[in-house]
């Protein structure tokens, strides 16, 4: 089958630009011997795609329990649960741990911790660090507390530097990748100074694990985005234009050539309404339109404008009539690729080679 | 089961709500006697609720192939399929035809009129109008046309006022749909007068059918996000706030006193980065906060910002603790319940009398 066959919108992948960013992070990476990878599939959420990034069913992060279950079924052990836990969901993890998998949650709050240090089942946990992001996570000062109503569930410290996406060159990536890891190994030496082991150092965000200058004190990394890219990353420096790997195909459903308009059958649901690239140099709406084969065109059309079942693609391409198919590039591809349950693969040609089917819920 | 015992993120249906909602409609439309109403069911996509919005299996309106099909099998016969036409989807709406359903199709183009006068399958189609919203669809004048290369495939004429989400009135509302009822009445009547039989004159938004004076020239009515509600609906007269009948149910996964604000494990999928109360007198962020029973807090918290799997509320409500539960109300419905994949039905109580299954994809 090819791609022109195809009933749309649906997810293309590129299975050679996947591995060309995979081979672009392992290069990152081969700066820091010894630092442990922990790649997050939580834009993929995908086993064949796990069997790329994290061969030999290496350590995974995972952002939902869903894909803690789904990972796990498929022979990733070692894994981390990389968004706060609550005592609710904890049966959950216990269950997976007891059945052979080594799924580890994170936590910065008091409450939490005593409910991980109570269960009956077998659980281990991270402290979740702030290192300047802001979102969750306590201060490096704070983690000896945390870490001392854990005890012996204590896996280790974790971070993420999700700020770096504010960041716009690769100095200021350096820069906040130097801080990421100055604030984890705080709160690691704090910890160990209070008398506990802390086995798990572990950072990480795509443009932090590309950019690091040295991770000196650091256990492993974790990076999730990168494999996709997109209109976003592309722009803060992650990767080119062409990295992109996976695009929405689309076809024509309208014309109107008195507006410079065309109409196509990706919408908000199909693309997402993410407006990140809106913060970049440039915008590109909803998403850059492409040809068929994934090129750009001339002059550089867009999703200027999305209903829930359609996008307005404008300036229309010369030529398109309705039914012919165009390739929509992702502002943020995790957003983009969570509303569909497969991937065409295709590899540098119109050819389908294989349909890898993706999960979704929690 | 309850509430309280749910896996979180998930959705939340009060069919109490839900129940007024379509009684307010039916109120409207009473005004209007021997209209036909078809609603759309590309927020709900669920046989439950198309049973108490289309009962004895009324005429309904889908925004895709998948729904279609959904229906259809669920005894659905009369649908529209309300998203332009490509000549390449015309053989599974045939195939549906064939066996027995009545699957019109719409379309606003010269080539894909050609094709479905064409196809060997059964098929007729509206021809789509643009009455103001300049998305999809021709002038009124450029029926005509259209009709002849349907000929005996015409099923009538289809217009949507979706302008009519930038009216803040009922006065705005009012003009807007009188708008839409003269455009597609001078489309009707040019294609009459050229000749052939106009059967179906549909036209609708949530806001234009329920404020409309009068509808003379027109057979049908079609609305969708009424049944729901949202943010954005509540703030442009379509309802009121305590009308909102989804909502997305949470747990609290951090908490962070010292910058007044708690994360909860419903983020950029749960919830859409739906922005469009962006434009309404109040910006709810990424959605409101509300209790476990679905009222709004004293300090009206609202999503502020909005990760992959967190959302960060703020101002934080007193008390709440990590596994506490709240219930976020949509800023756009239709998306929201997209990446869900079941509502738990609830009927003004705590209690889960059902679980009603959705679907998704194309």
């Amino acid at each position: 089958m090819r791609i022109e066959e195809l009933q749309t919108p649906c997810l293309v992948l590129d299975l050679g630009v996947l591995r060309r960013n995979l081979t672009r992070m392992q290069a990152a990476l081969a700066r820091h011997p010894g630092l442990r990878f922990r790649p997050h599939l939580k834009t993929a959420k995908c086993l064949e795609v796990a069997a790329l990034a994290a061969p030999h069913s290496g350590p995974i992060t995972v952002s939902t329990l869903a894909e803690a279950e789904f990972f796990a079924a498929g022979g990733w052990r070692d894994q981390i649960y990389a968004v706060g836990i609550t005592p609710q969901k904890l049966d959950r993890v216990a269950a997976l741990n007891a059945a052979g998998a080594d799924v580890k949650v994170i936590t910065d709050d008091a409450d939490a911790a005593r409910a991980i240090a109570a269960h009956p089942g077998p659980l281990r946990a991270l402290i979740e660090i702030d290192v300047g992001e802001h979102r969750g996570g306590v201060a490096p000062e704070e983690a000896p507390a945390l870490a001392r109503l854990l005890g012996p569930r204590l896996a280790g410290v974790i971070a993420h530097a999700g700020h770096s996406y504010a960041g716009r060159s690769v100095e200021e990536m350096r820069r906040i990748a130097e801080e990421e890891r100055r604030g984890i190994c705080r709160a690691a030496e704090a910890v160990r100074q209070s008398g506990l082991a802390v086995e798990i150092v572990s950072v990480g965000s795509s443009p932090t694990a590309l950019h690091a200058d040295q991770l000196a004190g650091v256990t492993e990394l974790r990076a999730g985005v990168y494999m996709f890219g997109d209109l976003f990353q592309a722009q803060i420096g992650t990767h080119g234009f062409a990295d992109i790997a996976v695009t929405v195909l689309a076809s024509v459903i309208g014309r109107r050539p008195d507006r410079g308009t065309l109409l196509v059958d990706a919408g908000a649901i199909a693309l997402s309404k993410d407006r990140s690239t809106e913060a970049t140099p440039r915008d590109f709406g909803f998403g850059e339109v492409r040809d068929l084969d994934g090129r750009p065109y001339p002059d550089q059309p867009v999703i200027r404008r999305v209903y829930q079942e359609h996008g307005e693609v404008w300036p229309a391409p010369a030529g398109l009539r309705v039914g012919d198919r165009v390739r929509i590039a992702p502002n943020h591809s995790c957003l983009t690729v969570a509303q569909h349950d497969r991937y065409h693969v295709v590899d540098g040609s119109r050819a389908v080679i294989a349909i890898w089917r993706r999960i979704g819920g929690w």
